[in-house]
């Protein structure tokens, strides 16, 4: 059983997620803070991709106590199981993921990664392999799913995010959109990677809720098709 | 005294106004379609860049006889003046932005302009030239301006807009967000060029309204600031 996926990323008004740079940028608000704080303890997993490790070094906890003490009250550890994918296990042993909160970590590799630098993160994580050269997202999700992961959010970069689109394992989209213009044409997005060329293979959204939040707009997207690039 | 100038411009729930292959893409629908149309023959000028004109060839007149006839009503050309940013006078001139419609045409170029180009496009537009190599943004509002121009939309392409928004020459920035998405880490997006490195460069937005509109919603924004680079 595959999880329900709601992706869930900040961009501004012209559809950045960070400078041309990759550097970081506030782009929302408290308001917005909160929720996502909320949506990260309703999950089971929260998943990023390795550029997003690599250039932020987040550590996807639940930053409320009063979120953390109700997860522990309903059997659960106190933070979802954070999962980086990772296809060639680039991630660092530092990292703040792997140290910062309590909580299980799973590091998602493909069959190329190589067995020290595995070795090195199975201290820390529950490595699980799936695909030859990249990670092959739908038996990924197959094997989280079996781990008990019913509800997981992605919280970028755009790589992962277009390659989940790519595969059709997406449920929900949600941008909230900041009062700030960044530009870039090579500034990363919601969605990079390769993009789709064709009408037809465009992801098809219906719009769940519009709202202003912050000094922005929060908008949710379901996901209806599309996106298969295969 | 430079026009008021709006941006306009319809992108994907992932901001990409196109594809990675500048293949132009339906995003919205027939209301936005209509609010596109009043939004030009309320305007006195239309502008896009050279980019948009070889990618899309756009004709940027408006579609509605209501609307054409009103402004003859008022003593205006049926379609505002359109106006291509092209630096090197790269305008094909069986563009059809040169041919369709009644109405002025001003390409602008540059000094580096080549004469025989730009004697070619002279049969059919007016040609304003300001700056050496690119052209000066900031002085061709001047001069847009003093022919009357007062209200000015500008509807692409991302690298014109960027340089815009980097000279403090945009006033409203308007995003039709359509329910689809596109990716592509090269796709063209609202504001591309070298994009904005530090925070305190970045154009800070007033959200002024939020509406659903079609299957995707319309955000207007106001410029409060910011977006210099120099």
């Amino acid at each position: 059983m595959r999880p329900y996926v709601y992706v869930n990323v900040a961009m501004s008004a012209d559809g950045k997620i960070s400078t041309t740079a990759r550097k970081q940028v506030r782009i929302s608000g408290k308001e917005d803070f909160q929720r996502v704080d909320r949506l990260r303890a309703e999950s089971d997993g929260i998943m990023v991709g390795i550029g997003t490790v690599l250039s932020d070094n987040p550590s996807l906890t639940i930053k409320s106590d009063e979120l953390k003490k109700r997860r522990l009250h309903e059997g659960k550890d106190e933070n979802p199981v954070r999962i980086v994918v990772d296809s060639h296990a680039r991630t660092p042993p530092d990292a703040d993921i792997l140290h910062r909160g309590a909580g299980r970590r799973i590091i998602a590799v493909s069959r190329s990664a190589r067995s020290e630098k595995i070795a090195t993160l199975e201290r820390k994580a529950e490595i699980l392999v799936a695909g030859d050269n990249e990670v092959d997202l739908a038996a990924l999700m197959d094997q989280i799913g079996e781990r008990g992961v019913e509800r997981l959010m992605v919280e970028g970069g755009g790589t992962l995010i277009y390659s989940l689109f790519a595969q059709g394992l997406v449920n929900e989209f949600c941008t909230y959109v900041g009062n700030l213009v960044i530009g870039g044409g090579s500034a990363p997005t919601p969605a990079d990677g390769a993009g789709f060329m064709l009408e037809k293979h465009f992801v098809r959204l219906e719009l769940k809720q519009v709202v202003p939040m912050d000094s922005g707009v929060l908008i949710r997207w379901k996901v209806k098709g599309g996106g298969f690039t295969s």
